[in-house]
């Protein structure tokens, strides 16, 4: 384990977050928010000073190997949030620091599961620092260094794959700077855009950018109490529905747009069964829905909202689907699970590693009737390997083992069954609403005792560093040098 | 596909099963039921009459493979309950066929969920057909003709592997008929003893046999509406619990302990490991009841009854199990997944391929820090093959995905989330209790609607039969000539 060069990136990171603080400290000045500006500022300073304190100078051996990388993502996310919680105490919007990092990670790992039963009375400068928060995480902190540091190096890069499911860097063009830069401009282009469509919609720029931001990174704060039924608005939803299904999608596929290789874009195989899926699953819940609303294009309108909110994991709300039907629910559930495409800012289990599950099923199937046969998966008509095939059916695996760990361990706290379920499932998946009809999709997370909520945070870093860094931190191995 | 051979194994064993149905006969003429004993009569002649439409004379050429053994398993268990359902029929005490099915299925499935809210109104002949099904079921059809029809030969014993989770013959000794009737003389041998000790807490011979029975299929049909609440007896409650955990250990052990090899017996990982793991919930449990029943001897009397009741997937009650609190419920729906010991005639999805499941997890863990270096899978000391690892992963993948099917089916039907779950997860695990506060653990299942009814038959005979005979029954590949 190579402890300098853990430390130093760690304090690199400390100091790039840092940055980002500028954003709500000009929102406070527009509002005159003096105190908050303040708060933000004095966060800042924590940030360089930890940055500082860890990373005073470069290591001359900055070579790191995937411990190192998975330490590295491990901690400073856990870092990150803590330091990132404390505007929320410092100017009393959240008291309790303990609430206040709830809220922190939840804004990174893009749950948006709030502990706040108001968010009306927030200050804008703290509402504009939570959907911030979205927005680095949706991307990721370790693609933002990779895409502005000129000293990055392929050090950098080794970290960013544990940091999925951000969209995967490297991929796209032969210079990794080049290509994390490409991904942060598409990334900040459809925000905009996404922005100039909401203000069309005659909200106001403040609202437009927060909800932009918070869709980006399919995070889900919003800046209404009553969420996006706030609005009212046909069109707002359907501008959010749109974006939120746009940012669930490979990003490669807008790089692809961009370059014009339209027809290899097309041909992508998650990305056309991805769409079936939604169009399905938007007319089955309609379906499931419709005797309950009275008319279909009622129920349409809240199928359309309810599947690309859930489905990109974003977590927007119009109405509490925990009170639909069992049918839909049942639906609904199963969007949660299986989540956005890979390489997306979304959560979930990811759309491609089930349909490689499925078919590895299948094939599993096949072999038992014909075991002497050789059975393939396939994806994009390409054979995949038993080496990929293998890691993706073994992170399936870890993923359910852990899931039913979170389960167990909110049950053993006093959770009812459909809590304990709904709550890991909507916490690992980084999704925000919950399904069950005790705690309902428009409520927040305030009543829950802490004990409850530190299984939460764990199931949010967990879920959206997919699992390895977060667990690997409490593997002894992991810490002795020699290793 | 061999049809010829096919359907003349379908015909053997209905052949066989008709002279099962001379116990109930005879149980009619002790207990003065003239009519019931013409139900049984009838029945029998219905097997024998398919039996030998089906199979008049053997043919020539029997030879069976992977696909001919999947089919034939699948149909008979279909087949042999069809007609098990008709003295339920003729007599009355079932009025509604579709009933009679869900019931006969629930008997040879060894699950032991009932329609039936009164069992004790029932002719005690059909008591006696109810729980002769667990029997039969829970070692299987197939290793009793094995060890029975001297004409058996090596294509009855292709079929046995795909009867599982009944114990595993051919592993013991060389002769694989000798080794099924040795298997069968520990199975009666045991149910014996346990009449015995039953009949000495002062039951009468009718109940002692009939829980015996239940027991060793770990089916869990009582012939009392309290289940064994119904006799108020603790030593009734500890030979009862010790006996299901006798039944739901691998019955290979048993046979090492025959022949003396105790030293072998004792080292098996799968058995020490299940016994700590029993150990461990049961006080577990014992702990987060302690404050609802008062003393702990009270709450350790009945977590020991719940734990080895669900453990061993009898499904036995004393109480309700579904009412208690929500740690006690999440410990024992973890044991309810886990089930018993593979080789035992227990459900779920077997202790051993979980314990390779999550040891599988850790090495995949384990890999992610050291990409290059072998880590391997062991069981007993000994290191499993990539083969062998990657059949029970796929088998557990596949687990996953019909148990997630099948909570989305019920769900769809109506029923809500806990209800689904809960229910998939007790006709998977071939249990019969249902943890979930809205139906409980001492209810029937009279209550559900037809179609929920159809997909419980469904997942109790996956279960059983461990997925593949079923699904692959309606793989249509399966059916044609060529393959």
């Amino acid at each position: 384990m190579n402890y300098r060069a853990t430390v130093y990136y760690l304090g690199l990171i400390c100091k790039v977050i840092s940055a980002f603080l500028l954003i709500p400290i000009i929102t406070a000045f527009c509002y005159l928010e003096w105190e908050e500006s303040l708060c933000f500022f004095y966060t800042a300073l924590v940030y360089l000073g930890v940055g500082f304190a860890l990373a005073p100078k470069a290591p001359k051996n900055k070579k790191l190997g995937s411990k190192e990388g998975l330490v590295i993502v491990g901690i400073s996310w856990i870092v990150v949030s803590l330091i990132g919680a404390l505007p929320f105490l410092f100017g009393g919007a959240i008291p309790n620091y303990f609430d206040a990092v709830f809220e922190t990670i939840s804004g990174f790992t893009t749950t948006g599961a709030t502990i706040l039963d108001r968010v009306e009375v927030l200050p804008r400068s703290m509402l504009m620092w939570r959907s911030l928060t979205h927005w680095i995480g949706g991307m990721g902190i370790l693609v933002f260094i990779l895409a502005v540091l000129p000293s990055s190096d392929g050090s950098t890069f080794q970290l960013l794959k544990f940091e999925s499911p951000g969209p995967q860097v490297g991929k796209l063009v032969s210079k990794v700077r080049h290509s994390a830069a490409i991904l942060y401009f598409i990334y900040l282009a459809l925000t905009l855009l996404e922005t100039i469509f909401l203000l069309c919609g005659g909200l106001s720029f403040f609202d437009s950018f927060n909800l932009a931001l918070s869709t980006a990174g399919t995070g889900g704060f919003a800046v209404t109490d009553a969420s996006i039924a706030a609005y009212g608005s046909l069109y707002v939803e359907i501008v959010l529905a749109v974006f939120m299904l746009i940012f669930s999608v490979n990003f490669n596929i807008y790089y692809l747009l961009v370059i014009g290789k339209i027809s290899i874009a097309y041909k992508n195989e998650e990305l056309r069964t991805y769409f079936i899926y939604i169009v399905v699953c938007i007319l089955a819940v309609a379906v499931s829905i419709v005797s309950a609303v009275g008319s279909f294009g009622v129920a349409l309108r809240e199928a359309v909202f309810a599947v690309a909110t859930l489905g990109s994991s974003t977590g927007f709300t119009t109405v509490d689907f925990a009170q639909w039907s069992e049918a839909a629910k049942g639906i609904l559930t199963v969007v949660s699970v299986l989540g956005a495409c890979a390489g997306s800012t979304g959560g979930g289990l990811k759309f491609s590693r089930m349909m490689v599950v499925v078919k590895t099923a299948a094939v599993n199937l096949s072999e038992s009737i014909r075991p002497n046969s050789v059975h393939l998966v396939k994806l994009n008509k390409k054979a995949l390997s038993k080496r990929e095939t293998d890691g993706i059916v073994g992170y399936f695996l870890i993923w359910i083992l852990v899931f039913a760990v979170s389960v167990l361990l909110l049950s053993l706290l006093g959770n009812t069954f459909s809590v304990s379920f709904y709550t890991s499932l909507t916490m690992f998946n980084n999704m925000g609403p919950n399904l069950s009809v005790e705690i309902g999709a428009t409520a927040s997370y305030s009543s829950f005792q802490w004990s409850s909520k530190l299984v939460m945070m764990a199931d949010m870093l967990i879920g959206r560093l997919e699992i390895f860094p977060i667990l690997l931190l409490f593997t002894p191995k992991v810490w002795s040098r020699k290793f």
